[in-house]
Parts: C-alpha cells; structure tokens; sequence
C-alpha cells in the first residue's frame, strides 16, 4: 500500500475488515463520527447512513466504542503502513522528509473524516483500547523522529520541529473541505517542500 | 491586554464577564468542555466545578449552548485583540510576523482548554451563534493574511502560508500538556523564529 502518483481514497485502507457489512459500517462511523464528533452521532445515525435498523448494528459490533475502536485502529495502522511505505528505498535525510510529510499529509487531507475522529476523539476511547491505539501512535512519532534526526545537533530541537510538522498534516483534518481545499497530491508536495525549507533554515 | 513578557493566564479573559457565578461557570465550562468535549459534557459536571448544583446554573446561563457559545465569543475576541495588541507599533513585516505568531502561540498554549474548545466545536455551536463567532474568525484570519501579504507575490501562495502557519499554533491545543509541554513564552517564541524561517525561505 504505497501512495505514488494517486492517494488511495479510502479504499484499501479498509481491506482489514472483510467486505460486508462490518465493513460498510466501520466506513459510515468514519464518515459520522467525522462530521459531528462521537458523542453527538448515534448508533442509528450510523445504521441509516447503510440502510440498517440500529439493532442490525449490534449483529456486527457489540457498542459504538467498539466502532470507535476498530475504526481508530484501522486509521492509526493505515497512518503508519502508508508512512513507512513512502520511505521505503529512499536513503537520502533530505527526501525521507519529503516522502515522509508529503504521504502523511496526503493521508490526512484524502481520510479528512477519519483523520478528525483519530486525531480529536483519543480521549473518547475506552481506557483499555487507548493503550493499543496509543503504541500505534508511539511507533508512527518514532518513524518520524527517525527521518528528522539526522537534521538535528540536539534532542529538543528535533522534539520541537517534529511536533511542529507533524502539526501541520494532523491540523489538516480540521479544515479540510473537499472542491474547496487544495487537491491531496497538491497539498502534500507543498508541505513537504516547506517542511525541508524549515529544516534547511 | 497585550502579552509582553507574561502570557495573562486566563484572568484578563475573562474580564467581559462580571466578577461572580456567570463568570466562575464560564470558567468551569472552558476547562470541563475542553477536557471531554462539550457533547460529553453535563450542565451537572459544570456546575459542580463551581460547587453549585445543576438546577443553579440555570439561573445564569439558559442552556449549555449559550455556555459554549459565551465561552466560544470570549475566546475568538480574545485571540483578536491579543493578535491586534502584538502587532502596535511593529512596522517591519518580518517583525510583525514574528509578533503575531509568538502572541497566537503563546495564547493556544497558556488556553490550552479553551482554545480545544474555541477550534475544535465550532460544528457543536447553534447555527446562530455561529454566524458570530464566525464573523470573528474572519476578521483574525484576515488579520494575520495582512501580516503576511507583505512576503508573497502570489495569493495562493499567501492562502496556503497563511494556513500552515496558523495550524502550527491552533493544534498546540491539542498537544499541550501543562508541565509537561515546553513554557508558552518558549513555544511562542520558537515558533515565531520557525514561522520567519519558513517565510524566509
């Protein structure tokens, strides 16, 4: 899974559920949860966006949590997969930083809706499946850190500015609006040289 | 109100409200709503911060949304009138820059509970009180467009700057943890250095 010329706009990122329900409704809690936040959308606001009864949902997930769960999940390993993807053969510090900006924002900007609810709802999570999602999270800033390190003399620079870019993809998901924000690809090349210019600098 | 040296930790904000109950509750409201959201959030979990009970609050406030869209009004006013107060008497663009980053950041992390709230509800505000709040919105973003218009010689250029960088200071509310997360003044000052480094180059 490799994002090149063309993002994958959310199609094989929900490859880990099987096609059927389970997966339409993982997709429709994305889509719900992304536009009103987890707390205001209900389990039949999610039902209905796939034409099912609130009680056919429970067939396929025992709670919203669990949605918010297995969404969360798919979203942070699809983060990580994609990023690592993008850096793969390339060995030059300079480029990895532009690979590696460059898919994490074009990740952020395609998945606006489950990025938001990833990015803003980790304090909606069950305590137990927090612990998961957040060594998904711990893995992802590692790679990062790792692709910024070698720009870096001292340790709380390179905390600083790899906060700072990751920012600039995360906060994506908060403003992006589709026909009207600048297309992914666009997007991600612009960032990614502004990250390099800001570790030139 | 203008932050020099010392960031104003929440005190002068919330000067437009009179000292007492309809204050102290919009207080408790800023700080509950930004730690669990404002639809996870009960008038009975406000109004016990204040150590009053649910049914005395609606002696101030006539409902939750007018809490969220008081609090909401009060931020966006403030982030104006702290960007605005920066900028006196600077001329040099790269120095205005330099200012209203510094002050924009240092606000996001010393309100790190409001500005969650202020960035991160607006889809939670009444269709009304959104027509005002995004009034203010318009009038920052144009703000901080004039600041940097100075520096680019293409308008879409400026548009994407001018988000980037708002994005580094907005998703500091986010992240920040107090005591943890670097002094404010540090971070504002870090980041201004970072935002001309950016524009610079």
């Amino acid at each position: 899974m490799k994002i090149s010329s063309e993002p994958s706009v959310g199609g094989e990122l929900w490859e880990m559920l099987p096609v059927g329900p389970r997966r339409a409704l993982a997709q429709a809690a994305a889509s719900e949860f992304g536009k009103r936040g987890y707390h205001a959308t209900t389990t039949r606001h999610i039902a209905e966006h796939v034409g099912m009864s609130p009680a056919g949902l429970y067939v396929h997930y025992a709670s919203k949590a669990e949605l918010l769960f297995t969404i969360s999940r798919i979203g942070h390993e699809s983060v990580l997969s994609e990023s690592s993807a993008a850096l793969e053969g390339i060995s030059s510090p300079d480029e990895r930083v532009h690979a590696l900006v460059r898919s994490f924002t074009i990740w952020h900007a395609v998945n606006h809706n489950l990025a938001r609810v990833i990015q803003y709802e980790l304090r909606s999570l069950e305590p137990k499946h927090y612990q998961v999602i957040a060594a998904i999270r711990r893995s992802t800033e590692a790679l990062a850190a790792e692709v910024f390190r070698p720009l870096f003399r001292d340790a709380e620079s390179l905390s600083m500015h790899t906060v700072a870019i990751l920012s600039l993809g995360i906060d994506v998901a908060r403003w992006y609006v589709p026909g009207r924000s600048p297309d992914p690809i666009v997007l991600g090349e612009a960032y990614a040289k502004l990250a390099r210019n800001l570790l030139r600098a």
